[in-house]
C-alpha cells in the first residue's frame, strides 16, 4: 500500500489516484505566468490544514512578498510560523535589508548549493516539515546548466533522506516544450507540467502529469483555472492540441 | 482590495480589470516597430495628468530625442519636469556632449548597473515618482546574456522597494517568440507582449497579456493601433493567429 | 543458430524473434517517465528466475532505493544478493553515508569510469552474471558529451569480453529524438526505444526495436503498458504517428 | 508638420506619406541580389537632382566601381563630386592602389570605427550632405556581433547629430528572416526589408515598410521591379505568400 | 570505357551502370541500423569471391568480432586472410589483449591518422588488395569535426593513389539528413545514402546513389532489405516519402 | 552596351541575357553532386574554344585527376596547355609527389591565401587569362568561417582587377539552403544555385540565378541533367517545389 500526500488542489489528487506518493520529489515544471507558484503556495497550505508542517524555499521573491503573495489568495500563514509549522527559507535576499534581518533561515549566499541544503535541512527538521517547496529551483543553475544535475541530486538527497514530500518548481522559456534539460528531467521522482497556450487567439491553461514515480496517474491534458481561491483543475475537461 | 495604476491608454485598462496592480513590475516585450516605447511614453504622460509623478530611463535615445519624441505625440513633458513631476534618467549619452551637460540626472557610464540604480533611486525620490519607465533593460544585458536576470532582479528590488509601478520595455528579435529569456520572464510581475505581424501582405498589431500577478486580465489576443495621439487598443477586437 | 536471452518481459521476446542474442550491448533510449529503469529491473528479475545471476549498476538512484523501488513491483533481490546471484554496483553515494557502507560494490569517484569498470568486472565475476543493465550511461558522460563514445566503448569492452548481455539506458530530453548522439548509437549492438508521446491529449506509451544485431526483428512500433507488475507489451498493437 | 525627405524612387515615397521623416535614420534589410545597393545609389542621386548634396560610404566596392555601377543606371556623378555636392567615402580600399591614391575621403583602417566616424564627419560638413549612404553597415560587425549595436549607436549619433537622412545597408543571410539583430533593428528609426523569394518556381521581389518612426507609413507588402532605369515599386500590387 | 568494380550486392549494380567506377573513394552514409557495415562487409567478401583482394579497416568493432559478424552471413574471411587475399587493420584495439596480438596490421593509436594510414598502406600492398572498407571514417573525427575533410582528404590519396576502389562508412546521427557535414560530403568520389525511417508504424528500408563520379546511376530511391544472406536491393521498387 | 562572357553551357547564356557580364565574379553555389565542377569545367573549355585562355584553380582535386576529369567529357585541355592558353593552379599537393614536380603552378601551402594569391595572378598573366575558376573557394574557409569574407574579398580584388571573368565554386552542405553565409553571398557580382533535390523518391536537378550585376536575367526555376557531354540546361523547363 503506497503512502500518500495529498495535495488538496481541487482535481489533482484525483489525477494521481489519491495523492503524490510520500517521499517523491516532484517537477512542477511550466513557462512564465502558468501558476507553477500559485500551485506550490497551495500545497503548502493546504498542507497546514491537514496539520502537516511544510517550508518554502523562497529564491525569487522576498519572504515579505512571498506572505503577501500567499495572503492574496487568503493563505495566511504568519500564525503558522508562530506556531512553529511552517517556514520560509530566505535564499533571495542575502540577508541584506531591514526586513531580512527578522528571517529566521536566511542562506547568506544563494549560490552556495551547501548553504542552501544546510539551512534546509535545519529549517525542515524545526519545523518537523512534511512538504517542501522549492520556488525555484531552476534560478540555481540558470548561468551553469552544466551543474544542474547534480544541483537538483544534492536537493534530492536532503528531501528523500528527511522523509518529506518535495515540489521542485522548473522555470523554463515560454517557447521550450521540454521540462528544464535531460539531467533534471531523469532525476525526478515525478514531472507535473503546467503550460499557458494561445489557441485561436485565446490563451488556456492545461496540465498535464508526464511521470509520476510510485502510482497510476492520469494519462491525460486537462483544464484548470487560476481563480482567487488558487488554482482549480476539471478532470473531466481533457484537451487536444490542434495542429 | 488591490490597489491599481491607471495606464489611461485606451482600451488597456480594461483589459487588466481597472489597471496594473500597484508596485507590479511588467515587463512589455516585443520585436522592432511594435510601439513599446510610445505605450510606455504614454503611460509616463497619462500619470502626469493623473497628478502621479514619473521618471523614464532613456538608454536607447538622447534625452533631447525623447522629449521631442513625445511631444509629436502633443506629450509635452518640459512643464512637469519644471515642476519637480517628471525626470527623464540619461543613461544614453554618458554625459558627452553640450546637452547632456544639462541633464539633472546622468549615468556616467551606462554598463554600469550599480551607478544606474542609484541614480534612479536618486530621480525616484526627487520627483516622488509613482511610475518608472525603463526602456530598454535589454540594452543592459545585449552582450552578457548571462547576467540578465540578476540585473532584473536588482532593477525590480529598487522599483518595488520604493513602491513604484513601473515597465521595463524588452526588446526581442522580429524573429523571436520568446519575451526575452527565462531569467527575465520569470521575475517580472505581469508580461505584456506587442506583436507586429505579417499576414496575408499585411503588418497587423496586437497586444497579448500573458500574466498579471494579483489581477484577473484578459486572457486574449487584441488588435490595436498606433495613431498620432499614441496608441489605441480595441478590447473587442480579438485577433486569431491562422496557420 | 544465435544463442538468445530472454528477457521474459511479457511480449518483447516475441518482437526480437525469441530473445536477445547472446552478448549484445543493447542502448534502451527514451525520455522521462518512458519506463527504461522499470525495463532494465524486470530483465534483472526475470533473469534470476531463470537462474541467470545479474548486476545492476546504479548511477541515478541509491541502492537502497533500487532494491524498494523493484520490491514495489514484488521483485525482491535481497535473498537473491544473499545467494550471491545480483549485485547493485553502487554508482551513486561515493561510498557517503551509513547505508552506504553496507554496500559491497561501491565505485568511490563516480566520475572515475576506470574505477566503475573496474568494480563493475569484480561483480560480474562474483555472481557470474549473465545480464548487466548501467542505469544511466548517459549520466557518465551528460556535462562531456565529446567522451559519450571512448565511454561507452570501454564499457562494451568490460560488458561483452565478460560474455554478459547487457542494457546500457539512455536518457533523452523529452523533446529530443535522437538516441543519445552519434557516437553512442553506432556503437551498440542493438537500439530499443522507448516513446512517450502526447497524441489527442491523451499520454501514449510505444516501444521500437531499431536495430538489434544477430537477428531478425518487428520492424514496427507497438503499444505498451506500465502495470503494477512491470511492462507489459503488446504485439499485436502497432501504433502509426498521425501527422 | 513634420519634414520629410523625398526618396524620388517611384511608388516609395507614397509608401511613407510624402517621404521619409527628416534625420532618420532608416536600416535597409535584405538578402543577396534585393537591390539594397541600388536603392541606395538611386537615394542619393535623386537627392542630387533635387539639390540635396549626398555622402556614400563604400565598405563593399572600390569607389571606383561604385561610380562605375551608379553610371550603368544612367547616375553620372562625376559632375557632382566636381561641383562639391557629392562625395565617396572610401572604407574599402585601406589607401592601398593607384585609384585610392586619388579619392578624397580615405579610411586607412576600415576596421576603425572611430576614423570611419571622423572621416564621414568631415564628408559630411565639405558636401553640406543631407542624405547618407552606408553600404553596408553589416561589414562593420560581421565577425563581431557583440559590438553591433554600439557601432550602429555611433553612426546613429553623427548622422542624426550632423542632421542628414540616412540609409543604413543591412546586408542578412538569404535564409534569414531577421533585419541583422536585436541590437540593430531596435536602434534605427525605420526598418524597410527587400526580399527576394521564390514562389512556383519564379524569383519575385517585394518591399515591405516595418517601421518608420514619425510617420505613418504603409503596412502592406508591395512588388517591385529592377529595371535598366533602378528601382520602381508598385503601391498598388500587394504580395501575400501562400503557405 | 569507364573501368567498373562490381559490388555483387542484389541489385545495387544494376543501380550504378555496371559498377562503381574504379577507384572511386564512396561515402557510405547512414544512421544507426541502417545496415551499412553489412554492406561493407558484403561488398568485401563479394570482391573475394571474384579473385579480388580487399582490406576493412575496422574503428567499431574488435578484429574477432568483425570476423565472427562476417561468419553470421556466411562469409568466412579465414581462408582468404590465409591465402594472402584479405587483411583487417586493427584500428579498435590499440594493441591490447590477447586476441589483439595475433592481429598482424595493428594500428597501435588509433587517434593518429598518419599511423593508420600507414598500416592501411601496408596492408593494402600485401595483399594487393582492389578493396578497402574503413567502417568508420566518422569515428576518425567525431570529437574534433573541423579536421574531418583533412582527414578525409588524406586517406582519399592513400586510397586512389594504390588504385583501390573504397568504402567509407560514414555514421550520422538518426535526426541527421546530411551525409556528414559539407568538407566530406564534397570531398567523396560518390555518396551512397541507407536509410532507416518510420512510415506509418513501421521502419522501412531505402538506398539513394546521391552522386557518382564517372557513371549515370539511378536518380531514385528503392527499398532494400537485409536478410541473412546479406543485403538485397530491390531496383524495381521506388519509395517515395509521403508528406 | 554590356561586354558579355558566352559560357557556351547549353541553354545557360540564354537565362542571363546572353552571357556573363564581363569581369562579373559569380559564385556558383551548391550540394554534394550537383555539378558544381563540371559547370566549372566546361565554362573553361567552351572557353577555349572560342579563343578565350582561362585558368583552373585545383582546391579539392590532383591537378592529375583534374585533367582526366576533363577528359572524360571530352575535353582534352593538355594542347591548350602546351599553347599556353590554359594552366591548372595546383592548390591541392602543397607539392608533394612525382606528379606535383611536373605541375608549373604550385602554392606550397594552400591555406596560405597571400601565396595562393599570388600564384594565381602569374598564371592569369601568363596564359592572358580571361576566364577563371576557383574550385572551391569553401576549401579556404571551411574550418575558419570569420575569415570567409575576406577571402573572398581578396580573391575579388585579384580576379576583377585582372579583368578576367570567374566562377567561384562554394560548396554547402545538403541540408543547407544558402549559398555560403553572408559576408560570402553579398560580396559576388552574381550568385548561381545548383539543386538536387528527391521529388516523390527521384532526383531531380535545377538551376536558379539568384542575383547577376549589371544583366537582366531568368527569374525561374529550370532544369538540367548531366550528360557525358557535361551540363545541358532547359531554359524552357520550369520547376516549381510543390509543398
Amino acid at each position: 500500500m503506497v503512502e500518500r500526500v495529498k495535495t488538496g488542489i481541487p482535481g489533482f489528487d484525483e489525477l494521481v489516484n489519491g495523492g503524490i506518493p510520500k517521499r517523491n520529489v516532484v517537477l512542477l515544471s511550466g513557462g512564465p505566468g502558468t501558476g507553477k507558484t500559485i500551485f506550490g503556495m497551495q500545497y503548502l497550505w493546504n498542507g497546514l490544514q491537514m496539520g502537516e508542517p511544510g517550508v518554502y524555499v523562497a529564491l525569487e521573491e522576498h519572504p515579505v512578498q512571498v506572505r503577501v503573495h500567499m495572503k492574496n489568495f487568503g493563505w495566511d500563514v504568519k500564525p503558522y510560523e508562530e506556531k512553529g509549522m511552517f517556514a520560509v527559507v530566505d535564499a533571495f535576499t542575502g540577508g541584506i535589508g531591514e526586513a531580512a534581518k527578522r528571517e529566521q533561515y536566511v542562506v547568506k549566499d544563494p549560490d552556495n548549493v551547501e548553504e542552501l541544503v544546510d539551512v534546509l535541512r535545519q529549517a525542515i527538521r524545526d519545523v518537523k516539515a512534511e512538504r517542501v517547496v522549492v520556488d525555484s529551483v531552476s534560478t540555481l543553475y540558470l548561468t551553469k546548466p552544466s551543474v544542474a544535475r547534480s544541483i537538483v541530486m544534492q536537493l534530492k538527497k536532503v528531501l528523500s533522506g528527511t522523509g518529506t514530500t518535495s515540489i521542485l518548481v522548473s522555470q523554463v522559456s515560454v517557447t521550450e516544450r521540454g521540462f528544464g534539460g535531460p539531467g533534471v528531467e531523469h532525476a525526478a521522482d515525478g514531472i507535473v507540467r503546467l503550460d499557458l497556450d494561445e489557441i485561436d487567439g485565446e490563451l488556456v491553461r492545461t496540465i498535464i502529469i508526464w511521470k509520476m514515480r510510485g502510482t497510476k496517474h492520469s494519462m491525460k491534458r486537462h483544464l484548470f483555472d487560476i481563480t482567487d481561491k488558487g488554482i482549480v483543475i476539471y478532470p473531466d475537461k481533457v484537451f487536444k492540441y490542434h495542429k
